[in-house]
């Protein structure tokens, strides 16, 4: 068959791209072993009909779950057929996209156990878990409680005549909801619950809790158990988000796991040596949520980016036109400048989250390998930080989904693009897993506690936070200047770090300064919450600060390794220095008022801001096609329409309406009954 | 039975409203009658079965489209029954909250006829559309074009032999695509189609198009009609937006519309007297826009309103904390700094929204009553104001909706705070009705207009553009401060407006100076895309300005209003202008940069600017509740469990759970074909 145009353009637009795509791939998947297993994984799950996604768009609630089920169970046993790991099931469950109440088990239900039970408990419950021969879940939020913790309503009472814990939804209020994978298909859960014994509240701990019998799946006599219904958009809309209500129901004394905090036969609670340890598994939660961040938002990128080559509209003759094509066609929307400023920056974000995602997660290796041997020294700031990006970048990641799918124009509200099933998957990362905004008072807080140690101790400043050290001078504000007097001074990653630092300190120091007021004068007397509106800036420009320094490093030591699989050839070096130089400036532009409103930028720094901004956008028009292209995500995993790796949109949508079910009658269900009473309430009418 | 412990928060935040509710409602629908007749109206949807949402959350597209069939039906019936005018039409398929297949037919189908039809054609299809003996849709969009329709390709081509045209797809894209009725519900459509006269093109025309026989409501031969599928987050669900490929498809050619445009039985084509005539029709569909943007918005702050007001978390001591009913209690949500400062601007923006609808369907009036003597003046200030402030309010609507949405953490991403439902059905008017980005195109090339006339004819200056003549003098810029030295004269809206007109003139000139010499500099010779974000940026601080403007305005006018019913007492007049302080100062804040960038505010300015927008928002906290009760939004509309007006959030959100389909099983769906097969992989497990 002869191609059509939108084949031919993108085809057209490919032969562009200066730089070698697979070694891009290779960079942005740190290694090709790890290209060649992401592609493995999406091989497995690609070539099951169950995991098929065709009739997704017309599934029911009801349908859905089921369907969600059997893809739990399909990926149980891929797991186990071919021995993959945990990080392997986490890349399947990213390429079959959608929320499994299966994710949970691998997710939490295990993790949980095998960092909180002891020795004897991981023997016990881990080999069945590993086996699927109980499926977990894991119940910490209730209908009245989510933050809180300490707040929480379920209480197991310890009942010493049995050697029992006593698991009790105290009121209305204490049910677990939200609990994916409770409603239908876990036999297991564990239970966050407020430990108490001989009338004494010892707060929330963790207890294995059998939901559903391992003979017929009916839950147990005592647990009132369900889905709770829909969500937002349709997300999450094959996982069932459970809810249960616990009527005095008995689970045996071994049953709370006992690694840190204890309690023995007689009653006796031990507390545990560190009120921290259990805050690796926060960190990992969220590191892994700044990593997937990256693969989702560039599969946004990637449809908006296809499909904006292939759409033409107007024949703009002055703009670049592709005319090597054919004059008189129209012109590619993507040639327009306010869609390149749009959709550009964005491209570079998604490459930036690539960055981080990587840092991140060796970080949070760093910090376990350091635990493990009783050393928390970089708890803090890994804590911090992982807070403070989980909170930023989710937040960029959502809404420039939802701005992807805007940048489509009409189209762009069909569900076939694909992208607001996305959108509607990533969205509750903002509340999920700590708030996006409550979250910000974690960084907040850490570099108050870095001001104090930089007046006292310099040296014992953290790595990241090094930066308030030079504004220890009170008067560095407001009188330091950035020092860019040409407009190729914005391409120095040592101006934009110099920028980022600048402003975070003085957010920082800001927020010190209002902190120590507000505790000190009476008549205006202010607690922690009257400065969360700072703690969010603050903690947002930190964020910003440390993408930037880690796409910025990440780029270096691409160019400087020594092994050449992973060494990133010239101009791929050039084209990724520029995304790094339009992710930092176009940062910077969107926050404009933190970098000029004290005069570090003056007006005239302000223009030539924007205008590098715009030079650095036109400059990779070439580029972004091969781009969004290293990102390697196949045409199974975007499920999109108008964003497939051949370009053909207008086809696709043409041929996913054709299965559109209502067409399969000629005349509609409910003729009959309602339009065709109406049409001849007045009588017959002959036209 | 008690009343738990939401409804009573709810109860006793609305005895602290220091004014008087019913009489703030009069204010915003301007007067007691329309509060009556929404009301009247409310209770006629509310009231009949068919419009019951109960099980909206679990509907798949296909029995979406066929309940928005037995709706469509049964609003045609209840309009003829009670002899309802387009207005309350409109109002009926707002309180039902879908958009429904037949809202095109009142909406788009017959205005089209009456403007553009001859007296005679306008006597041959209203008489019947009005009994709904046809049904119709209009069919512009394509697949290949939407924005473009210069660019249709359909044709209509004169058939001199038979007197007749024949409707043609040429292409593959030249599908009618998105056509809301077109799949399912409609008879005839209006179809917009290139006029071709002996192989010349006459550009696109109106035709009426019978679609289906008024026999059996099967498609004709030669069109090949269906549904486009579903849209994204489930929005338009009850909607089929149909497409058609019409293959020469043969219609009568009195079927042309031809009150400007004529052609003749011998094919002698007669152009039209003025080519703007039809902008009207334009101007009012934005303006029907920014009007529902208000309604629809007001919901979202209403429901946020409400369930923070219930929901508590934490126990801030120091916090203000109602203690007037509990001090065990946890703190509201609502009375979180972060909170208020999020929430209560997007209250001041949707009393905002209310008053500039207002303002601009008067505004529309006045045009069309001057259009029809013939006089055009105001036509293209009203169509600039119309594109600038639809492309402002309905990004600010949705982007605020899914805010409110987020405000509300863990619960917000259930279906069942309506608010997903809701940002569904408003995103789709961020692209349609003209882009919301292509749109501000319009504003700015009209103030490079006005930017013309003033500097030769003044006084000419059309009233909104005024601000453009205190920049004559180009020394203006960078030279002229914000006149503020003391925080209360931030509450001076004379400073307030001066601001907003300084930023207007100032991006508006740039741009101006930016295309003159992009014209004249041939080494670097711009087009006017490459002025677009720079139009964006000029549409939407005029666009602000005009809000701004517009509600300062309308509490004046309420305030001095000579009639009783519409007079404000204070203290409601207190408190309205606080939320119009509110709103002027945290759009400003919003949009910081473009303020301070040239040095209008200064450093110090823009700290009080931040510390009078945190004033006002905590001023506000005894009224929120009240204000968003004035909206008047019943539950039947609000759909929301986490919104309802008694407050009871938990109850209703373990209620719609019961409900949930899936919870009629004790267990699910797939365990026997799925998950035992799993749990017994190896063998029985006892334990």
């Amino acid at each position: 068959m002869a191609q059509t145009q939108n084949q031919k353009d993108l085809a057209h637009a490919r032969t562009k791209t200066s730089f070698d795509v697979s070694n891009m791939t290779r960079y942005l998947y740190a290694g090709p072993e790890n290209v060649e297993q992401r592609r493995y994984i999406i091989d497995l799950i690609a070539r099951e009909p169950i995991f098929n996604k065709d009739d997704w768009a017309w599934l029911n609630h009801t349908d859905a779950v089921k369907r969600g089920i059997a893809m739990s169970a399909r990926l149980a046993e891929i797991k186990m057929e071919h021995e993959l790991n945990d990080l392997d099931f986490a890349t399947m469950c990213e390429i079959i996209d959608d929320t499994l109440p299966i994710l949970l088990h691998n997710g939490a239900f295990i993790p949980v156990i095998n960092s909180q039970g002891t020795d004897e408990q991981i023997e016990k419950w881990i080999p069945l878990a590993e086996k699927f021969q109980i499926i977990g879940c894991y119940a910490q939020t209730e209908l009245g409680h989510g933050s809180n913790l300490s707040q929480l309503e379920t209480t197991a009472t310890f009942i010493p005549d049995t050697d029992e814990w006593e698991i009790n939804s105290t009121s209305f209020t204490a049910a677990k909801w939200w609990i994916g994978g409770l409603g239908a298909l876990c036999t297991h859960a564990v239970v966050q619950a407020r430990l108490s014994i001989n009338g004494k509240d010892y707060g929330a701990h963790v207890f294995v809790v059998p939901i559903r019998s391992l003979e017929d799946h009916k839950p147990f006599p005592g647990i009132e158990v369900g889905d709770i219904g829909p969500k937002a958009y349709g997300g999450f809309n094959k996982m069932e988000n459970g809810f249960a209500r616990f009527h005095k129901y008995r689970i045996p004394r071994d049953n709370m796991l006992m690694r840190f905090s204890k309690v023995s036969r007689d009653g006796v609670y031990i507390k545990p040596p560190h009120a921290k340890l259990s805050y690796g598994s926060m960190v990992l939660l969220r590191s892994v949520l700044i990593r997937q961040m990256g693969q989702y938002f560039s599969r946004a990128t990637t449809v908006a980016t296809r499909y904006l080559t292939v759409r033409r509209q107007f024949n703009n003759p002055t703009q670049r036109n592709d005319s090597d094509l054919n004059p008189d066609l129209e012109t590619q929307v993507i040639n327009y400048p306010m869609v390149q400023n749009r959709l550009f920056p964005m491209i570079a974000q998604s490459y930036a989250l690539f960055a981080a995602g990587q840092v991140m997660m060796e970080m949070y290796i760093g910090l376990m390998t350091g635990l493990s041997s009783g050393d928390i020294a970089a708890l803090a700031e890994v804590h911090a930080t992982s807070s403070a990006l989980k909170s930023y970048c989710t937040t960029i990641g959502a809404a420039g989904t939802e701005e992807c799918r805007k940048l489509m124009g009409g189209h762009g509200y069909s569900y076939f693009t694909g992208l607001s099933h996305l959108f509607a998957s990533i969205v509750p990362s903002n509340t999920y897993e700590g708030d996006n905004y409550v979250l910000t008072q974690q960084m907040a807080r850490y570099l108050l506690k870095e001001i104090k140690i930089a007046k006292v101790e310099p040296e014992k400043v953290t790595p990241y936070s090094k930066y308030l050290l030079q504004a220890l001078d009170k008067n560095a504000f407001g009188r330091t200047h950035c020092s860019v007097t040409r407009p190729e001074d914005w391409l120095n990653p040592k101006v934009q770090l110099a920028a980022f630092e600048y402003r975070s300190a003085r957010l920082a120091f800001e927020l010190h300064d209002a902190v120590e007021q507000g505790g000190q004068d009476p008549a205006h007397l202010k607690t922690w919450s009257d400065h969360n509106i700072e703690c969010y800036r603050v903690s947002h420009a930190h964020a910003q600060y440390v993408m930037v320094r880690w796409f910025i490093q990440s780029i270096e030591e691409a160019q400087n390794s020594e092994e050449e699989e992973r060494r990133l050839q010239s101009p791929g070096v050039k084209v990724l220095e520029s995304l790094s130089h339009l992710h930092a400036l176009h940062t910077m532009q969107t926050n404009l008022a933190d970098f000029c409103e004290d005069g570090y930028l003056s007006p005239s720094q302000c223009q030539s801001l924007r205008a590098q901004v715009k030079a650095l956008v036109a400059s990779l028009a070439d580029e972004v096609v091969g781009l969004v292209d290293a990102f390697d995500h196949p045409d199974f995993l975007l499920n999109s329409a108008l964003g497939a790796y051949d370009g053909n949109a207008y086809q696709r949508l043409w041929d996913k309406a054709q299965s559109e079910p209502l067409n399969r009658k000629e005349v509609c269900d409910g003729y009959e009954e309602y339009i065709r009473p109406l049409l001849k309430k007045h009588g017959e009418l002959k036209l």
